[in-house]
């Protein structure tokens, strides 16, 4: 079905109908679509008493899945273009095993936008609010999932209010960052190597911000590292040549943040903090605001990514191997 | 408890006599202790029905605690100083929530050698066997759980053949490898930057040996990747000028390795591999395999860091930051 068909209620009405009651929930994509999944993993693992989750890579799942996957697992699949490989084993997988499978893909001839899936085909234009992509989508789908499964289950109505006001927050934010995004790209779109932090629920940010917006799409070299793990091991290498981007999140991990901050204002001299602190995310409950900084820090990583292109001339779309030679 | 009075028997039997039926596990610490924990997390979602697992740094384990946190849980808490602050916490968090706190470290004078868990003191000699390190010792408690927990549970005696078995081949490999790392560190031990891939149950060894081996201990620049996940951005930066060090495994997930290996031969010029199936892990049951790669990358990644240390000439024990200034 489109976004705009697309009911939470009719959708957990069905998962129910056919599933019963959900057990365990496993977000499965390659690259950027396991990324985009990563904060709802979080998000059921610490929020769902009913549940627990896992993130798995698609080829991963489908080599080695888990043992538990079957009638009792809501299976969450994502491939933009629709038709990764890896992706579509691994739905193929979870269905045969007998779970629920919700498919999530931008191309509605595509393979994941099968009827044999429960798929959902979402827009992906600069004008899409938040809540039609996949990852507010499968906020909506667990808060209603989790509040029916648990009498006990607090954030319902802070999520929900989470889902419709975070676009307007996120856009008015990227409005406030955009001179300080081609401030960023001007003095370092040709520097050799960077770290990028973030923490908590918004950790896979900076995963994605290394490997798709840098290394995939302007073929630079960098390392993404969970805030939380900085002090054990990588900030060995911090010194006042080496560059950080450091996303900090509003919630209950921000205390990493703020202590990987205060270390490389210490040691480091080149380092970019990008605060959602500063961007307004404190009007959302603060019991679900946690979840709400990895959008924020994927547009994030849009701006910066489009500010570097324009300064290294390198096209965004440009690929020398993906999609263009076999492999 | 010191690992020469350990016993296997004793500890599942004061888990089910404390906690009874353990539904969630949890492995808990910072960096390398981390790291060591990775590949028993990959074991209990693969092979276990009873049981899920998580794997959090310790910090985030503190601040956002999982919500099923509670008299079910058997925790694993690993410091190898043992008095890593966030892990201490998090054991103490895990302790509050009623779960079953196995706390490992090397030494037994520290704050998680407290009474206060289940502690297991270990040693780290050059001599130390394989099957008295936390790595084979967990698997030990898990196999051992598992079996008594599921009775259609296959691999209780694969596992244990290959806990014993490990040590040996491992140490024949170092030997095999000793040359080709001496080899590797005289061409690159300049090299401003490289990339670590590995996969399955063995993936945080690629983590492992960029974050501990050579970014903590060599200053080194260097990401970690999945070989799972290269196809999907990373690989885009490939060419004849980067470098590569692939841990290829032995198990279900070796194909991920071999698509990688076929791709940097075609279009890599630096690579180095480290092959299991050059290290005689195949006498292995082959249902069991899959979770003895770790023990033997980490030993290579040991093996590859002194003979980088030997040409670079930086020790691998000399910090700037850690144990040294306030953070």
């Amino acid at each position: 079905m489109y976004v705009a068909d697309y009911d939470v209620m009719k959708l957990v009405d069905e998962i129910q109908k056919e599933n019963g009651t959900i057990s365990e929930v496993y977000f499965v994509a390659c690259g950027g679509s396991l990324i985009d999944l990563y904060s709802s993993h979080y998000f059921v693992n610490r929020e769902s008493a009913s549940m627990v989750s896992d993130w798995i890579p698609s080829k991963e799942f489908v080599l080695t899945p888990p043992k538990r996957l079957g009638k009792g697992s809501l299976v969450f699949i994502c491939s933009h273009g629709g038709n990764t490989k890896e992706t579509v084993e691994a739905a193929d997988v979870a269905i045969e095993a007998g779970a629920f499978v919700v498919s999530y893909t931008h191309d509605d001839t595509s393979k994941c936008a099968s009827d044999r899936y429960h798929a959902i085909v979402y827009k992906w234009e600069p004008e899409t609010p938040q809540q039609e992509k996949p990852m507010c989508i499968t906020y909506g789908i667990l808060n209603e999932l989790i509040h029916r499964q648990e009498p006990a289950y607090t954030l319902y109505e802070g999520m929900k209010d989470g889902i419709l006001k975070c676009d307007g927050i996120i856009r008015k934010a990227m409005k406030t960052y955009q001179n300080k995004a081609w401030n960023f790209a001007e003095h370092y779109y040709q520097a050799p190597f960077l770290y990028i932090m973030s923490s908590g629920a918004a950790y896979a940010q900076a995963y994605g911000f290394a490997i798709c917006s840098l290394q995939e799409m302007q073929w630079m070299d960098c390392c993404y590292l969970n805030t939380a793990e900085y002090f054990h091991g990588p900030f060995e290498v911090t010194d006042e040549e080496h560059l950080y981007i450091l996303m900090m999140s509003v919630g209950k991990t921000r205390e990493i943040d703020l202590r990987a901050k205060a270390f490389l204002e210490k040691y480091a001299k080149k380092y970019e903090i990008i605060d959602a602190a500063d961007c307004g995310l404190e009007t959302i409950d603060e019991n679900c605001v946690d979840y709400f900084n990895a959008a924020l820090f994927y547009e994030m990583s849009v701006l910066y990514r489009t500010a570097i292109q324009n300064k290294t001339g390198h096209p965004l779309d440009m690929r020398r191997y993906m999609g263009v030679v076999e492999y």
